[in-house]
């Protein structure tokens, strides 16, 4: 079977991009517990251009080391073989699915707490881009049977998007800032048009981008390069705001979004940040007078089922802007490269 | 009436501390909707400290401004007059009461949505070291006929307390840092123990204060100047901490505080810091992978009621460490200098 | 000036409906914290209806006793006249304005703890169908200057939509049950959409009221009189309710309503009902095994700003269903009574 | 090895109570994801009387049909024997533990949105009165190195009573009723102390039990058979209560805990109920006027971690009343069937 590699990382010396390659892999065998699945759509990660990009702070020799590399976590699929216990648990040929990439373990005290996003011992299993993959039973969720499987491979990263929007609280009448407008930040969006937000801003620096926050529900939409955007952004809003959600992993918006928030307010980093990120933050004007909430989130946990049944309330026709085959790969990670699409997916089942 | 005023500010030049001296005031009057307390015990707050040892940061200048000024806003004492309107709601003389220093203005948008201490007009009232004061009668809340009014002086700093705890979520089973063993660090240390705690570290840097720490009920207390403290008391808990309470206002105990606090754990700060105190933040390892919940906390509100029921808890014969006269006020403040006491009092009513 | 009073009750022995009769009564003049409006539209509530067809339960007699009673609370206008101390608070001659018709009293202890709507000394101002009307000024809330008056008159009800959704714990892939598609119902449809529910049940016995909740978002709208409505409800869901809420007033729509709750679900009843309405909880199979939560819900606390900041989120064309003009109320209350309509307002200011 | 079975059920028309007999059993073994334990201590459990005294409402039949029975789902003990797969996640041969009797499959939708408790398909090991048992490596939980075995043996009920006193809302300040000074209750007594409620009452009609009740901590223990109970009940507390727990079993306790809760209260309801146990609630007074919130409650979930750092807070030796070597079972069940003993132990390890 094919499958999809990352073959190099980013070159800054010599200014090249990293590079993706297909090779053909073995067709992996399910044990007991293990499904596989026929994979049909793959989505591109933002956490892929991470690598490929090379923007990937301590993780960075590690990452190296493991070349050639699988990935691809966000995908949808159809069961194509079944372990014996996995057939006791009801899961059966031709169903439609969707794959978690991590596998908990169950036994660490943050899995007993209930806390299995941070799990101790968790496996991670990226192997996406691919004709076939196996994942364990407790990670592979059913989808229903008319299910369009190009929107579903999105379920998990709208996991994400909703672990983000509700550590954000965003609630009923609450002003929300999005940073950065790309597939997650799009998502986010239409997640808080559906939890009632009053007053929704997203910031880009890519106006192709900001135009599309504006189709897919935002208020107001805005060049945050630009001299006097936050108080641009305040004045739109009536004053700060009451949620910050900050995706892009770059510092100057992690510092915009904190300029921004609200007294009371709660601002939720959810991206991935380069080496020694610091966001500095006042003990006296921000925390004591204001007092603000900023909170860390990490992939977020128990939200697969959720995620699923929140499909049907996304308008993903505004957000997936590429679709390829898996024959034209390359052409994905060109387009990847230009920045200019929200979300790209690779159909594997040409 | 005899009242207590600051009458000078910490003069950091000629090195002395900040004065305060006794004058007489004439006796107010309470209008229709306020009411008049004879005063009984008023007690120190840290933020008297902040004033008279000129740790004010960005206040200093209008602090100096409104010198000689009237202070004390944590005291108990005896109804002895009662506005018309005041009197219909049920107000009478001789009852035990307590005040609020604060009176919020009902008609901003923070008050409506039910954030009192956000205000937006919030009136203040100082005037606690005082023969009598007059309050609104929104401000005065009756205690208990029978209710020890030394303990209950402490009404107001202990709304504080209950505020910081829950926002910290201190609940079953959760492990507490509180750095600062003062009058709010020993509050705290009674709160944490009855909010299902398992585990207590104090930090200070007064010997003597450890020492109350534990007797107030603290699994650990450590000298936070001394090297290797944060890597002692992880060792203590067995792991980070879910609670960090920092109510000292120096800025090393606020990042000793972060640095404690463990993934997923929340931190509270309540203390007002000096002039630009900064706190990093990671956005990588504090916020994304060990997703911290970082809080400021002002005040709290609708806490009055509650911290009136929870003085029969709580045990004050460990943290009211001095008691003076009004006429003996002056040994009151060379106390509070020495730093070694958790809480003075003063009894007006001598 | 001119307004409305409900002259007499239902007479149940001689099938008559109340009445209500227009009459001329004094120019109210504000006091010094008072504020006075001219009201522009003033919406029916379906509390109006309770009193007008004698379903008042225990508070019958003493209703009677009241006439002819003043009423009406669901409304907008401007601002006519204000007292002294509400102008140092800002407010101005000429602003759009919606008012609540309960004051809190601040004093007791519900009050003192953040629970307004459990105010032990309420004051109830009811006077809205009149062409003014004069609050104090906590009970007045600007809105925007470009406000649509129509849609602004249904902030109040909005409140209490806003409560019960939130008390439901309605978000991100719920599934709610909606019992009765009058006016309150309608907004809880809407309201549940811009809260993430992912399946949208509504019940009525009125065909037409039916048909409206499908035009405001509702998945499905079920006749609650038709034989094995609960077994059709849960099959179109794929299983029980997570959420579900009462606002008929009918002990059968309670009953059922429990009877669709899901496992861990929540049911919320904040409907008024009728004399000794008893709902029986089975302690073994609703609590014990599945774990269901059952709440009551009265009037909500501080959401009026919120409600305000959500009427450009609503879309009430398909909720307010008829308009009437003062001169013209006879007709509105024929309307009220025929029971085809989810809202209807008169406008006042003809 | 010995194992305690329950060999028959009450008999009603003979009036003889249910039988517990020892029999040899063969050594169990594990298997790859299984430990084998030797168990130290066992406790009864409050269902375990529910089976030997027939009150098994609509599980009677299917109990019947089981005997003889093996049961027991309270224990502590010392790891045996270790399955490979176990042994790789790091459990030992030595270590100090404890159960769960209960395994969530993790794959059906409640464990999936980290419901466990409500799992579809959960397994149940009750093989406790045993000197060895073998359970699957998640349902066992590594307690401390110098952990008193005796103490740890409630970690179970202690997850409960944790979950309880959650779903209840204990916190600062707040007056808690407490159905039934058993077991269960005398925890819930010391937790509710260690959530900072204000006032704590208990119920009983056994009188050594509301003795032990004033012992473990509560400030009043009533009589609930007793006339004008209720009355007396919210006269000491100074109005009604906040937080009810109920945990008897019987309809009239789990209407009493109805009649005490205050507005705005919540009550949970967390014991088995024999044949359809009705609670009549007032939709008008109880939820729409007093907005009381009523909770079912079953197992808890996540609990035995935080379970197992709270057994140090805890003061066992006032509810472990008896302790029986399992050679003198027949002694445990008749002090069990005397009704006055909170706990009774049987220590397996002789």
């Amino acid at each position: 079977m094919r499958q999809l590699f990352v073959t190099s990382i980013r070159d800054f010396e010599k200014n090249t991009m990293g590079t993706v390659d297909m090779m053909e892999a073995p067709m992996p065998e399910p044990k007991d517990e293990e499904i596989r699945i026929k994979v049909v759509y793959a989505s591109i990660c933002g956490s892929d251009t991470h690598i490929l990009t090379g923007n990937l702070g301590e993780m960075e020799s590690t990452t190296r080391s493991m070349l050639p590399m699988s990935f691809g976590h966000e995908l949808s699929g159809v069961i194509d073989k079944v372990g014996s216990t996995a057939e006791k648990m009801g899961f059966k040929v031709g169903q439609k699915v969707v794959a978690n990439y991590a596998k908990y373990c169950g036994c660490c005290e943050n899995c007993r707490e209930g806390k299995v996003n941070l799990c101790s011992n968790m496996g991670y299993r990226m192997n996406g881009f691919s004709e076939y993959a196996v994942y364990h039973m407790s990670q592979i969720f059913p989808i229903p049977d008319d299910a369009d499987l190009k929107d579903y491979a999105l379920v998990e990263p709208l996991t994400v998007a909703l672990s983000s929007a509700e550590q954000a609280k965003i609630s009923y009448g609450k002003s929300v800032a999005i940073m950065g407008a790309g597939g997650l930040g799009m998502m986010l969006v239409q997640l808080a048009r559906l939890a009632g937000a009053s007053t929704i801003t997203v910031f880009d620096i890519v106006p192709e981008k900001l135009e599309l926050a504006l189709e897919n529900g935002a208020d107001y939409a805005l060049n945050s390069a630009e001299e006097g955007v936050a108080e641009r952004a305040i004045e739109l809003a009536g004053g700060r705001y009451d949620c910050v959600l900050e995706g892009t992993g770059a510092t100057a918006a992690a510092k915009l979004g904190l300029q921004l928030l609200a007294r009371d307010g709660d601002a939720v980093y959810f991206a991935m940040y380069g080496k020694d990120p610091i966001l500095p933050v006042n003990l006296q004007s921000d925390l004591y007078w204001d007092q603000k909430h900023i909170h860390g989130m990490i992939q977020g946990a128990w939200q697969f089922p959720k995620s699923i049944r929140m499909i049907p309330r996304m308008d993903f026709s505004k957000i997936i802007q590429k679709e390829h085959t898996l024959t034209n790969y390359k052409q994905a990670f060109e387009d990847l490269y230009s920045k200019k699409y929200a979300k790209i997916v690779i159909k594997m089942d040409e």
